[in-house]
């Protein structure tokens, strides 16, 4: 274990989150709503151990292997985190620290899970910090960094892929500092667009800007308590579809723009998950027709509501835990199915369930004819028997540590089977509002402290799918090779 | 495709059925209680039909594969079940068919989900056959062919490995008629011990056998309103211990007889299964223990409806539909995780679970140190990568399955999430009573009749363990080879 090049490389990403906290500053500074003081203090802190870790694990050797790339990736999520949760606490919004700190895993993580009861009394600044982490978690706090700071080793990609959702990934140039850097600008060009669109129909700068953080970023935070179910339909049709955009793998706007148009629209996963969602959206919709007065406003809500849970944003224009059987349950359902790899979305995503459905397939086949050699094609390529086993292998963790969360959960009194279900669904998948008690109309609020963090730590496991949190919290992670 | 020895071999099933019918047709002359008629109907049909099957498909060649092995599998559990529920019909105590087709299945797979609202007035003969199932269930109809009948060929392994329930196929002997012998034998002594305790204990002759049944075939089917609440402490006690018993790997009560004790308690499987009972019992002592008078009482219910869902027998000494969400939520957990394989249980079973909980250790070790060669070893012998790869799968296949008959089951209308998921963990682990509105308190008569079918396929799924069903359902089965 490179110790030093860990924290060296923790360093460099606390500087990197005093840059980006410039912005709600600047935020604070034009509505002087009094985020200004802690903002500032979080910013020095940020800088100051920045630099400190920089001087003090100045590294002999920038080697970096899985290890560490793991190790970095977990700690910097957890301690950007705590940074992240600082203006909170000491602006008084949100004054104890457990809280903050879940508001900020949930906003980094882009879950979107709020414990605030009233979001309508919080500041300006801090609402637009809020959604920002959105906007940040959403690319990757360490692809950030890779992007905007000089290349740090050949190994980065060490980095990258324990970041990066999705049982691969995907290069888009041969260089990974261009690759981050290509993934921000298209990242920033959609954020851009989906803007104007916003501001185009009416809705007010900040709002949009926020709605925007949240969309981009798949994470959910509002400013209103009823989500967006003030808005207009236009505002909420422009939502969906930038909600079901930000969930396809951004390889395939890279393709797009490079008019590659041919292999960006012969993507499996993109079909399947266009095929997701109008199943789940044509069921719904003809499930809740006789909530609504007329077909075209229960499309608009199914709509809206399959886009926002399978991208797993996790905004809301109606209170689907109202909503019958069927149509809960398939909400449920797309919460564990996500949406693309290479997205901002959470989830087992899509290319996982196409691969694991091939390995079954697969193994039908091979019980039947068990001398036929069969292989696996995905996206127009064989897929090797190891990239199998670990979608597979994946697949039961995931489930695995899923009943983990929800069996730690249950010791909290109180709370009934569906909440904490749903609450662990929402939190481990990144979507924000279960069902019940942690429905779009109410919070997290009523649980526990421990359980708290114990859901912070579900969404950071979902975020960074597993590995990271899981061999960084390994005995022997720390140990001198 | 063999088609000729796959309905050849159906015929001498039929033949079975007609033989073992005459048990109940026994119990119903002694009490004359109307079930005579019926049941001699039924055992006219079977044997007439299993003489036609006979004739007519008299197999040019007997040679089978695993193909024939799985269709013959699936096809023997479907007709069993469909012959079977007719004495229901024909006496009028079930009159609709659907319902003594549910019943029926729900007694040969050892389900005990029940859709009768008051089995309180079935007459005993009934009552009985209802029980039997359970017993000739639980160890196969398949492996009794093969242990009263002269071998069929060589290649029986096909049908027995289509039918015997884990990950690997333990042989007690070279000879497979021998095996399957040794197992029915074990079968037959466990069954008579339990049923003198119960009758030592003091409960009638008649329930003594029927509950004998119920706990050897880990089924669940009771006698009384109130499942087993109305019987004395020594008696659930017994009960409570078998149902863990018959939970058991068969193998090892084998091992024991071969006095190779070492051999027997070195078993990982069996001691992870004791490990999951305890430590679920004293979880729910404990969290149930405010709602009994005594502590003893209140391990009592905890040990009881723990070892009935985890060896997913199904009977119930207390509605734990009332108890708090922890021992709820537990006791779903375990519906999926069942016994071991090899016993009359069904779930997932402990050595699946162990096995993918070592393949994911397996993956870790992968991560973190790319080039070194990794073994699992289970039960004191190397797993070779194909187990390992055949277990991930059939774990995916497994979810992917409950949730494809969770999602169908939502479209029935009335019935919420949670009955519906409960019923759908209930039917396809083979336990029977799930929350809410199927609980144990309630019974399955509320669900519309496309519902009973679906939930009976569950169920044959899960007994048979997916692949036999579903390679008998893919359209190519037919084909000749």
């Amino acid at each position: 274990m490179n110790r030093k090049m860990v924290f060296y490389t923790i360093g460099r990403i606390l500087l990197l989150e005093g840059a980006v906290l410039a912005l709600p500053l600047a935020v604070s500074v034009y509505y002087w709503d009094g985020g200004q003081l802690p903002l500032l203090l979080t910013i020095a802190l940020s800088l100051g151990l920045g630099l400190l870790f920089i001087k003090v694990f100045r590294p002999d050797s920038q080697v970096i292997y899985a290890r560490e790339g793991f190790l970095i990736t977990a700690l910097a999520w957890v301690i950007v985190s705590a940074l992240g949760a600082l203006p909170f606490v000491l602006s008084g919004e949100i004054p104890c620290f457990v809280d903050a700190f879940f508001e900020t895993v949930s906003g980094f993580t882009t879950t979107g899970a709020s414990i605030l009861t009233d979001v309508e009394v919080m500041s300006r600044s801090m609402l637009f910090w809020r959604s920002f982490t959105h906007w940040i978690g959403g690319m990757g706090v360490l692809v950030l960094m890779v992007a905007v700071m000089p290349n740090l080793s050949g190994r980065t990609i060490h980095i990258l892929r324990a970041e990066m959702p999705g049982p691969t990934m995907g290069k888009l140039s041969p260089k990974l500092g261009d690759t981050a850097k290509l993934l921000y600008l298209l990242y920033i060009a959609l954020t851009v667009l989906e803007f104007l669109l916003l501001v185009a129909g009416g809705m007010p700068l900040f709002d949009s800007a926020v709605h925007t953080f949240g969309t981009a970023g798949t994470g959910g935070f509002g400013i209103k308590a009823d989500s967006l179910a003030g808005y207009s339909p236009y505002l909420q049709w422009v939502i969906a579809v930038f909600m079901m955009l930000f969930g396809i793998n951004f390889n395939l706007f890279f393709l797009l723009i490079m008019r590659r148009f041919r292999a960006a629209f012969r993507s499996e996963e993109l079909w399947t998950y266009v095929g997701i969602v109008l199943v789940a959206t044509g069921l719904i919709c003809w499930n809740i027709r006789p909530l609504f007065p007329s077909f075209s406003e229960s499309l608009r809500h199914a709509f809206f509501q399959v886009t926002t849970i399978s991208s797993t944003t996790g905004y809301s224009t109606a209170n689907f835990d109202t909503w019958p059987t069927l149509s809960r349950m398939l909400l449920v359902l797309l919460m564990f199915i996500g949406a693309c790899a290479g997205s901002t979305a959470g989830g087992l995503k899509v290319s996982r369930l196409v691969l694991l459905f091939k390995t079954f397939r697969r193994e039908i086949r091979h019980l039947l004819h068990p001398r036929a050699v069969t292989s696996v094609r995905f996206e127009g390529r064989p897929v090797d028997s190891s990239t199998l086993i670990s979608v597979s292998t994946y697949f039961a963790i995931y489930v695995g540590l899923f009943v983990a969360f929800w069996f730690l959960l249950s010791f909290q009194p109180g709370f009934d089977g569906v909440s904490n279900f749903t609450a662990v669904a929402a939190c481990y998948n990144n979507i924000g509002p279960g069902l019940n008690l942690v429905g779009p109309a109410a919070s997290y609020a009523g649980y526990s402290p421990v359980c708290k963090v114990l859901l912070s730590f579900a969404m950071l496991f979902g975020r960074l799918e597993i590995y990271p949190m899981l061999i960084s919290l390994s005995p022997g992670i720390w140990r001198k090779n």
